[in-house]
């Protein structure tokens, strides 16, 4: 063999990472782009991305980094943050990840590539995970209902106002009553919430409620500076008077407290960050909501239910999957989508792992450290501001500053109110040390305390924080799930059992239009459970978390680099928050500029439903723009109605490449004729990937946009969630994006409110997009896009041939996805969309996107990361479905006895003694050799959503169901 | 509820971690001793344990920490690691483990925690991982057969020292050759496994191996020092001269060089380390043994081969099983028994996601840089030894202590040769940037080199430290596995489809009798990829690796405690290096005292077959001691052996409790016996599982015990190794265990040869059983023994009602594991031990140890770490079977046709169109509720060993044979 001739450069391993992130290598990009009929990659750019819109330069990023020279980048940047023990409190607390879940959940592909559990026969196990969730937060919070996460406590209060407006049909107030003593994020977010619903907040003593005339109210138990006290006197005065009420409640202190259903409260709402989900400056966390039985109908966000499936075996599913923004749209008062499917299924298993006794020891120690703090505080002299605590106490004149001082040189972070006072809160990782270093700090190191003669003290006086009244009485967790799993070895076979039910990019690709399930690298994932990343409150000083602003910053100037836009939000803690974020900007702008009258937002026939539920919420008309046969916004509607509603346009909300998966030539037309009538343009980002390093929406017209993260720039789906959707804008709006009241955002103006808990929205998980980025340069950001399109053409040759392929660009391309018409088959075969999808499960495959945007219609997007290998396995699936279909067409097999009607096939129909099908058990199990090289099987039959709609069980089902 | 009255100290979380261990609940422990009868588990210990020997009092340890607090302290420890560069060679490399392999094979219990694959109808997974590492050897190597990994380099010099000796017939002489360019610590293990194998060692220039007159030689490629030279003429005349020749060479290196194969050697060693297996301070790593097809009887170790199931289907499987030290027992001359499963497996990975292109690039970039070096060192007037290179410099005529003082200010380690030379090996992880700096050291700061122009020169001129004779001009790494995973996804796939081929602990418990397949935490794995415990090379100074140092004190701290000895030797890297390790001590110190003509080694009939090949290896004569009907050692019968013998006995070697499950009532007796005729007592630890903090072999008479800390201290077994094999002794022996020649060891006499490569073995997992010990505490680890004496019991009294149980002690306990007895089933029915084996599978279940101590026999080990419910799933699953055997015995099912004969059964069987067997289906796949629950599906049927291993592959199969 000759020596290698190649330059240093080119044997360094800067652009390794671009070969892991794509899947086509490069004999297989000629041999796909010879199926197509073009002769390289960038002639079918050229012909694909309408030329007045393209880039024509390469972006302007760094080089790429190798995966290891990225990791140790950001190491460096994460040693910059100075992890001090946070006594902050204020809705984040230290917590205890079980390292079996960390690494087996948090850590694990099998469980953070997962989709949606949309498709529920390949989601059993995190749909039982789910489940989980929802029993514990009925179970503590007392309540008849929960839903399966939402995404911060902050925004599940604004979702419990509008909840509070829609179901109090009765009240005749449009006030919104909020207690005082609420968190200031939850606060902030609540108000920037009612502002564009037009509701008026009464911020008061939560003792004032009684006094005032609302349709809803908001509580804290405990309230933010750590008063406990009987809300039950509150909560019943307001039913009597025609309030609802919601509690925001600490999810730990419930263990301990009487739980707020029992008190009388309608609606509970809260964090389970503190059960086990590390606080990474923020985020992501599962908030919970729970409510009474009687509004079930109505709670927002995902909720999980029992049903059963088709061999009527019980089975789990997202209940009630059609409501809100599918059906509602632009009625619709909220726009939740994403859900913290990761990190509710993490708060669960720590439900699962520790059980109620566990549970309690945990609280029962962080209240006795409370009550010892409280002790020696008060022996020395200290006032506290209450005479009630669970973790929490609140010290009431001292000297600040001193205390401040002694604190940071012990690398502690209190709580420093604006009055002086000094906040503790105490959570499951404090020490009786700790509390020693506490008194130094509080009282002085001349202190002369002792933990353990206080603790003997409150021992024998039964001391505590609790008033009588407001003990728990009743008992929880008491469903045989939470005590089986009590060793790891135990919690360890459960989390592999419920895993190994589901089907997630570690299996097969999973080519859901417009949801771009592409590689999560690992070198991407690993940093998000470092320490320094992972155990940062979101208020501590702006000096010990260097690191994580320097990283935001660079992450956000890449993304200003590769979008067009000047500048980045990065609070909207998912796509559908950032749709509201940038709408809310919109309205903030031209509110400031005089023009705050404009209140028309067009949006396309084609657009995601989630397009009207977010330009409803700020108050926005929706005037809805037709599309022609070819699926393109139709320009003169476009003009038409950009006419009419001229002096009151608004905005236009676009999706780009559309929705149908084309790039429409005329963008930069839509978008000025939008400018032209004094509207600005919001381009939903959802289709970014077929944009990044060849077009911009910054460039062609766009004024905002948000970007899914979980997307386009590598975080993973999580089962459900978490996301993230920071905005990019235009200068213009730059001092109108959100601010944050606890942690101030240099350069917005002051009086924008939060519409996340949190200054950054779910920061922990930004490394991922960060290194994503690092790792492939501008190049490599460009050639992935390129791949996504040249994986999606191919795959709409191939296909073409077997099914009608909808919507195409001018010449012939498609974007960087496919849709294809099963509405033809239908009519001939009976056979159906769904039919369809289910068949592909046998096969070993998730579904493509079921009807949407056109009804009767599969949306297959491939990504750049699915080798040439899988796209032909899937096409193989397909075709072979195909020819299924025409064997039921023929009459070969019945309408009703066919494998695709009985699709998915499961080990149980296979078990069956008796085989009564005209099709034989390999065909319907082992369809193809390579299924029979790795079977994946669905755990259940096909289910039947009406049923578990009709009767609506959200509960782990009792142990004798389980025996069935 | 009550306020909680226990003591902080009682809700604080120290014990927590025992919870988290064990498996039985406190109200499982009860309804356990209520099936036994027994009052309390202390009852059942007194009449378990001999009184004589019981310690009677709690072990003196710390206090236990949390899982939390024991990753802290470690992680304080691990930053006393300062983690230099380290260009010292010497056989160990920086490397880049990729992140999709460190996540989803080192970091997965789903890899870790499975157990040597001798049942290979669950194990395919993981054979067919080592079967690409077979494939991966022999095409760099360029040999036709290769082994599935031995422990290290070193040691397996010395098995081909051992292998030329055995294989090589004809040879009159008994000197082994070994070049002078030998690595230091490969020739240290080779000379101290010679000395008791009666070889003479010649170590001289290797060009003198044309006049030597030996059996074997060894060699180095390149050598120690760097040269690469062609050793074609030497190994083509040694081989005409009837010497066999091994060459151990550099795996890195065979990408460019001319491969052994080719130039003629017999047998080609080495370590796999530098491909992806972390440095770890000295292992673990995988080392591999090529040869040449004539020598594939005699290859020492695992062999991976191809056969076929019953279905006729191809399926791997462990080759030649029964050879080596199941038959050979005293005649053996090697006790291999654990390989480097796991890390055979990553290595073999890396390979696969590489492929040859990605190695090329690797190399090229490797030898590029050391060309530069080489070029720039020489224009700078340095002298260089040798004028060929491929990674290596051996700098000659330089101020070794200027070099080393501006080394250690720039973090870098080089290797200081002893007469003033100073080394430089370059690896993967060597950049353009490390170049410059090592210039600066190397010339000083004004060097005024440039690296690019440097590279410019030398791909002008195709510059190379190659001799063109010795360049590689074979493929390799052709077959299709090594093309397809180039993706992360496509990789990410393969590893988890391999993974889920597997049944491990994440399944179901593993009742391996005598393998103690306990939890393997998470928080005790997950420090040893941390980067300052894995990113250390085992000879940097001391001062680099104080950390380390105090983790490997304390952990010996914890040993010496609780096994009683004296003084803990971390060297031994398997359970039977530590037994030969044992045994040389024991031989070093009686020849220190005169008594080196003591040569008789006392072995118990019911010891494993490890024990008589180890102490054949250190040249002691085995004289057999029988047992009595219980199963227990004959006292008289080793009182008059011992008589006999009194003059040359040497030792004895006990295992306790028993092989066969009990704790015999007169081991101290037996002890005192053979120290009154002068001999030495070598305990085996293999069951120290059940002595932990009940008893102390070091008490009751033991000079000597390997601990195997891969099964009572939580090492996992990786599939097959790593394993980890110290050694407890006593103060008389302590001079005498095994020092090291690189990094000499305090206390130990500077003649003591090493046993393994690296100073203190496989240092890198130690933190595993340092993290068990420091979080379990004396009282947890007594619970522990305790616990997995109540489990044996109980599983011993389920089944005791269906299968004659062998050997109880005598109050008719067992020890920590029990031996049912199939010979009389089998005699009634046909069914035998290996029917209900494979039967087990079908229910989900490993099988328990199979024929051994007792042909004809299963052997239960449940650890304390399974659930009472897991026990009782395996006792049901148990039960069944044997009514399933009833029905058999009753003529309703024929002898050849039944679910136990036919087990087990796979996906492919329940696909049959036609199922003509007189059981059903779901009586083949699903005989209970639990497996349909959740059912884990062998990967193929019945595999014949016989048909394999007649017609032996181990290469992968071609891709036509796949297509099959």
């Amino acid at each position: 063999m000759p020596i290698d001739t190649r330059r240093l450069a080119d044997l360094a391993a800067h652009d390794d990472f671009l070969q892991r992130h794509n899947g086509p290598r490069e004999a297989d990009v000629t041999a796909m782009l010879a199926t197509l009929g073009v002769e390289s990659l960038s002639a079918l750019i050229e012909r694909t991305v309408p030329a007045d819109i393209r880039l024509g330069r390469e972006l302007e990023l760094d080089p790429p980094r190798s995966e290891a020279e990225a990791l140790d980048y950001l190491k460096r940047l994460a040693r910059q943050n100075r992890v001090f023990k946070s006594y902050i409190g204020q809705g984040y607390h230290g917590t205890h990840l079980p390292p079996v879940i960390q690494r087996n959940v948090l850590e694990n592909p099998g469980w953070y590539t997962a989709y949606t559990p949309y498709q529920p026969e390949i989601s059993q196990g995190r749909l039982e995970g789910l489940l989980n969730f929802q029993q514990m937060v009925m179970d503590l919070t007392g309540m008849e209902l929960a839903n399966a996460s939402l995404l911060d406590e902050a925004t599940a209060a604004a979702e419990a106002m509008a909840l509070c407006h829609r179901a109090n049909k009765k009240a005749k107030s449009e006030v919104f009553f909020v207690a005082d003593d609420v968190l200031p994020q939850t606060l902030d977010v609540v108000r920037t919430r009612a502002a564009y619903f037009g509701f008026e907040l009464v911020v008061a003593p939560v003792e004032q409620l009684a006094e005032t005339e609302a349709f809803g109210a908001l509580l804290q138990y405990p309230g933010e500076s750590g008063r406990v006290h009987d809300l039950a006197p509150l909560l019943g005065a307001a039913a009597e008077r025609g309030i609802m009420t919601c509690v925001a409640a600490d999810i730990m202190s419930l263990v301990l407290l009487k739980e707020p259903g029992a008190l009388g409260a309608d609606i509970v709402i809260g964090t389970t960050q503190r059960f086990g989900v590390p606080m990474g400056f923020g985020g992501p966390h599962a908030a919970f909501f729970a409510t009474t039985d009687k509004l079930k109908r109505s709670i927002p966000g995902r909720i999980i239910g029992v049903s059963q499936d088709s061999r009527g075996g019980q089975a789990l599913r997202m209940a009630m999957q059609t409501r809100e923004q599918h059906i509602r749209r632009e009625k619709a008062t909220s726009n939740i989508c994403t859900a913290q499917a990761l990190l509710a299924n993490i708060a669960g298993f720590y439900a699962v792992y520790h059980g109620a006794e566990g549970l309690r020891t945990i609280a029962s120690r962080i209240h006795r450290l409370t009550t010892l703090l409280a002790t020696g505080l008060r022996e020395k002299g200290i006032q506290l501001a209450h005479d009630s605590w669970f973790d929490t106490l609140r010290l009431t004149g001292v000297d600040a500053g001193k205390l401040h001082g002694r604190a940071l040189t012990r690398e502690i972070n209190l709580r420093y109110f604006d009055n002086g006072d000094v906040g503790v809160s105490l959570d499951e990782t404090t020490t009786a040390h700790d509390l020693d270093v506490l008194f130094d700090v509080l009282v002085g190191e001349e202190h002369g305390l002792s933990v353990a003669a206080l603790d003997e003290r409150a021992v024998a006086e039964g001391a505590s924080g609790i008033p009588a009244a407001c003990r728990r009485e009743s008992d929880f967790l008491t469903h045989p799930t939470f005590k089986r799993y009590r060793s790891e070895t135990e919690m360890l076979r459960y989390l592999k059992r419920l895993e190994n039910k589901d089907l997630s990019l570690a299996h097969a690709m999973i080519p859901l239009g417009s949801c771009t399930m592409k590689l999560n690298a690992t070198s991407e994932m690993i940093p998000i459970t470092w320490p320094e990343f992972a155990n940062v409150h979101p208020f501590v000083p702006r000096d010990q978390v260097a690191g994580y602003q320097q990283m935001i910053d660079e992450l956000a100037a890449f993304l200003v680099e590769v979008t067009g836009y000047d500048h980045i939000s990065m609070q909207p803690n998912s796509g559908a928050q950032g749709e509201y974020a940038g709408l809310v900007a919109i309205r903030r702008y031209q509110a400031a500029i005089g023009e705050g009258h404009r209140d028309v937002c067009l949006i396309p026939s084609s657009a995601h439903g989630t397009n009207p539920a977010s330009a409803a919420m700020v108050g926005l008309k929706v005037v809805v723009v037709e599309c022609d046969a070819l699926g393109n916004i139709d320009v003169a509607d476009l003009r038409a109605k950009a006419e009419q509603h001229s002096e009151a346009l608004s905005s236009i909300m676009i999706t780009y490449p559309s929705t149908h998966g084309v790039f429409e030539a005329n963008v930069r037309e839509v978008c000025a004729i939008v400018h032209a009538h004094g509207g600005q343009v919001y381009v939903d980002g959802a289709n970014m990937n077929a944009q990044v390093g060849l077009t911009r929406p910054g460039d062609f017209g766009g004024d905002v946009s948000h970007l899914n993260l979980h997307k386009t720039f590598c975080i993973p789906h999580g089962g459900g969630g978490p996301g993230m959707g920071p905005i990019g804008v235009k200068a213009h709006l730059a001092p109108y994006v959100s601010n944050h009241v606890v942690t101030p955002i240099p350069g917005v103006n002051a009086d924008c409110g939060a519409v996340s808990a949190a200054a950054f929205g779910s920061a922990s998980i930004l490394p991922i997009s960060w290194a994503y980025i690092k790792m492939m340069g501008a190049r490599g950001l460009r050639e992935a896009t390129e791949l996504a399109i040249l994986n999606a053409n191919y795959i709409a040759a191939r296909l073409g041939e077997h099914y009608p392929v909808l919507y195409r660009g001018e010449n012939g391309s498609v974007a960087h996805e496919c849709i294809i018409d099963i509405r033809p088959l239908k009519a001939a075969s009976g056979i159906s969309e769904e039919d369809i999808a289910k068949r592909l499960m046998d096969y070993g495959f998730h579904a493509p996107t079921m009807s949407f945007p056109v009804p009767g219609t599969l949306m297959i997007e491939p990504t750049e990361s699915e080798s040439l290998y899988e796209i032909d396995r899937f096409c193989d699936a397909m075709i072979a479905i195909r020819e299924e279909i025409a064997r039921v067409e023929a009459g070969e097999w019945p309408a009703d006895d066919n494998p695709l009607v009985k699709a998915p096939h499961t080990q149980a129909d296979l078990m069956d003694a008796e085989w009564a099908h005209p099709y034989s058990r390999e065909l319907a199990a082992f369809p193809t050799a390579a299924v029979k090289a790795s079977k994946y099987w669905p755990a259940v039959n096909r289910v039947d959503n009406v049923f578990g709609d009709r009767q609506l069980v959200c509960s782990c089902p009792s142990i004798d169901e389980y025996r069935d």
